[in-house]
């Protein structure tokens, strides 16, 4: 039953996906005689965590509770109270949790000694799904850099587009979804000035009649953006990465100066520094040079293709700009998307 | 009840795949109270029919007995007598079958006419399976052409080796695997004097301890094939097909002088005398020329592209040599191979 409640309270933490960074997304549910009584998720940085919000709708004291948690729960004071505490206050009787949080800070405050000091009975209760659901949270915690995913569609012979200036939409509507899917899912969505000035794209997440704006980072070495492109007000907001000195400003944005490495903008750099502004999760949408840098430099964790089948000449734009790119250790699975196929290679670390 | 005993007959009908040609592949059943009690299957052209086969297991007069066959039986003398009369002459009391047979010969015998006539209980049951499973056979007897089904592994960016001479094994085991059932199930395997030169491939059929060597026809112009190639003695025979009119002769082979068109060899031409030859089932296998001529001159039936996660480099030899060849209408089904992915794409007929 443990596997059940955890993944119910991981339903839970995938609705905060993409706004709680730089804080982990939490679910949690409340328990009594088998049934789920109660539901609550962090859906936002700044905002009580996934345990308060559960406690306020549960009365004090009451019998045969138990909380399932899919991440431990925090023992120090941060935006917000301790969890533990008002755990512990509210007469709970036990707490499962699926995730150890890799976070020093609450690691040496050991919430669960703390817990058990109490009369709780307490269970880590490991879940694969959880598991991978904190990889960014916990690569981030460790490294304070994101996990970086990159999504290119391409045709059968690896062409991106017919030429530059021409825009060619190549997926199919499903795998259009799923790109809304994992914009939704990331922290900050990272494109290139030439994107934005060949596509004027709105990068934003549009699923259903939903529309949810999301932080965007721009690399823009020569500071040439349109001060007119439509996705300075569709993002949350703009982080613009350049490398030139002269003094611009553009709408709804922050600009940061970059230094370069072998006469281009040092991309380590950049997601360093996105790693900086908290963010875990980064979700790459470019052309063939951003896609094929970041695969030199390393930089990329995970990198989705969507494979149309169709062909353009020779001469059409390669998203392959750079031979040897591919050649590291990954696995791969496959994903049907009608007639369109996704690979996804997860590249290993080196 | 009749799908089941005729998917029975459909698998005794595969054990002749790739060996009947000119002749259908055909397999059969008898059922007695809901039982197989014998089945058969025509192993190769010139040996009995199926039905012949058949009915040698089972005593005459035999009360209850159904017959199911794959195809619908013959009534006309071929190198075998008809089928009809053994089965009327058996005491037989029912026969189902799944397709009817559109070769013109048979149909204007009237088969179950003829069965009817004589008390026998006659039923033509179509089964999806094996109207798929036919659709060779019925191509060939309509157009005289056979279906023309060509592979090729290429890496995601279309590639097929780095240069002209060394030879990249591309794809994976799972996918070796399928090459050779396909060639097992084809009737001859289509490929050129470039590839026999470079890879000195066997052509023929390795599944498990099994060998089987299988009628091979190779595109060779300029009549260029080295005598101690190893596909001389691991093909059932081989068929050249040139443009050169010097005289030349090959072990196990037969030389067919071909038309040019447009200074090159007239490849419909090649693909019309295989199917002259009876041959309803063309397997290619051969380099990115073949591959992009037969897709340009809409000659092909069905192609599988063996997508291996890797990438070469740019000026590697592609498998797409002109471009617009895969601007026809088709449908498209997707196969993982482990790490592979074999793509199926099925052309509309013009």
């Amino acid at each position: 039953m443990h596997k059940k409640f955890l993944l119910a309270a991981l339903e839970q933490a995938r609705i905060g996906q993409g706004h709680c960074a730089p804080n982990p997304c939490v679910g949690a549910v409340a328990v009594q005689n088998g049934t789920i009584i109660a539901q609550a998720s962090h859906r936002c940085a700044g905002t009580p965590h996934a345990e308060q919000l559960l406690l306020t709708q549960i009365p004090p004291k009451m019998p045969g509770v138990s909380l399932y948690i899919s991440l431990e729960p925090c023992n120090h004071w941060g935006r917000t109270p301790p969890c533990v505490d008002a755990i512990i206050n509210h007469g709970v009787e036990e707490v499962v949790f699926a995730y150890l949080d890799p976070n020093p800070v609450v690691a040496k405050n050991n919430s669960s000694e703390k817990l058990r000091a109490h009369g709780i009975k307490v269970t880590h209760y490991p879940v694969d799904e959880i598991t991978e659901f904190y990889k960014s949270y916990s690569y981030w915690t460790v490294t304070k850099r994101p996990r970086v995913t990159v999504k290119i569609a391409q045709t059968l012979n690896g062409k991106i587009g017919r030429s530059v200036g021409e825009r060619v939409i190549l997926s199919n509507t499903l795998c259009e979804e799923f790109t809304h899917q994992m914009r939704a899912a990331a922290d900050v969505i990272l494109t290139t000035a030439k994107t934005v000035s060949l596509d004027n794209p709105k990068m934003n997440v549009r699923l259903g009649q939903e529309k949810q704006a999301k932080p965007v980072a721009i690399i823009d070495r020569q500071l040439s953006l349109d001060q007119q492109s439509i996705i300075f007000s569709t993002a949350a907001h703009c982080h613009v990465y350049h490398c030139n000195e002269r003094e611009v400003s553009y709408p709804n944005s922050t600009l940061h100066f970059m230094p370069m490495k072998n006469g281009v903008m040092d991309l380590d750099a950049v997601i360093s520094h996105l790693g900086g502004l908290g963010y875990h999760d980064v979700w790459v949408e470019a052309g063939g040079t951003l896609f094929s840098a970041l695969h030199q430099e390393r930089l990329v964790h995970r990198t989705y293709l969507y494979i149309v089948p169709s062909i353009l000449e020779h001469d059409a734009i390669s998203a392959y700009q750079q031979s040897g790119i591919f050649d590291r250790t990954h696995t791969i699975s496959w994903h049907a998307m009608g007639d369109n196929m996704i690979a996804c290679l997860d590249w290993q670390e080196d």
